[in-house]
């Protein structure tokens, strides 16, 4: 009880609660100020990308990570490296296309939802979680990589499992070089 | 890389980085909603309550703690415990008034501004961090225990530190008990 604040104060862990509920605050807040469940949705998505953007120092700064040579490590590092530390859940990682630059990222437990039991009936069509896509794309697009990120299923919408899908983008150059 | 999800996957130690940054975007929603800076911050103390409220549940069940025998072991099982395992630090606690019942948790360092560099020059009124203040009144009034927590000091507003000031409000018949 009486150490003393120390070196441990700054390894910057927390536990994720605080963090979940005032989420919940932010997207309640965002259901008053937006009628339609699309605009909060892309709001959110918005507000993620500035979030990624910030982020993505800090990450590359804290897991001290080399440069990815691939999209498959790209998608593993965002699961394996990057959730782990912002969420404290490792999603399962998969390639969905022969092209190799469609993945999905399956979360069999959702920390964001904690404490949601489900979406109210007229909220429906309400992405809860769409800031996580927002972060990710802003945080790639730091590191020259374009990509659409967005909730393809969801357990609060009665889906069997959460999946984000991450698609890169790629460059017509980058297709010109690799043939 | 390449360890499996497992027993280390519940332990909800996350980095506060994103925390953080997400908190920002839900002030910066709440002064795009409100242009009195007294409106965001009793809005935010509000929403921080709600917070609290649920939140003790998962600090009792975390922490483990046993009941406090006194204002000033609360106030210390707050500063060391709950701050350390939410936002990573340890503020300092001193009592205030020889009632025993003030007290202020002073933080040299406080996380949640991490990314602020200064309020800007029109919103000079506001509390930032008024959200902490609601949590902790919340969780407070789930153990019986009514309190007023506001700012005293806040190095966003050029203060040397960074003082919330914690007010048990005893009860009559608690005085009555207690001659």
């Amino acid at each position: 009880m009486s150490r003393p604040p120390g070196r441990k104060q700054e390894n910057h862990k927390i536990s994720r609660e605080l963090f979940v509920l005032t989420y919940g605050a932010l997207v309640a807040q965002l259901c008053k100020d937006y009628e339609k469940d699309e605009d909060v949705n892309t709001f959110l998505d918005r507000m993620g990308y500035g979030i990624g953007v910030r982020l993505i120092d800090d990450f590359l700064a804290r897991s001290a990570v080399k440069k990815c040579r691939s999209y498959s490590e790209t998608a593993d590092m965002i699961a394996q490296v990057a959730f782990k530390m912002y969420l404290g859940v490792t999603p399962s990682v998969s390639c969905s296309n022969t092209a190799g630059n469609e993945f999905s990222l399956i979360l069999d437990k959702n920390p964001l939802v904690d404490f949601v039991e489900e979406l109210p009936a007229e909220r429906a069509s309400l992405c809860y979680c769409n800031l996580l896509c927002g972060v990710i794309r802003g945080a790639l697009e730091m590191v020259q990589l374009a990509a659409e990120v967005t909730f393809l299923q969801d357990r609060l919408k009665g889906d069997a499992v959460t999946e984000i899908g991450i698609t890169f983008l790629r460059k017509a150059e980058d297709r010109k070089h690799k043939r």
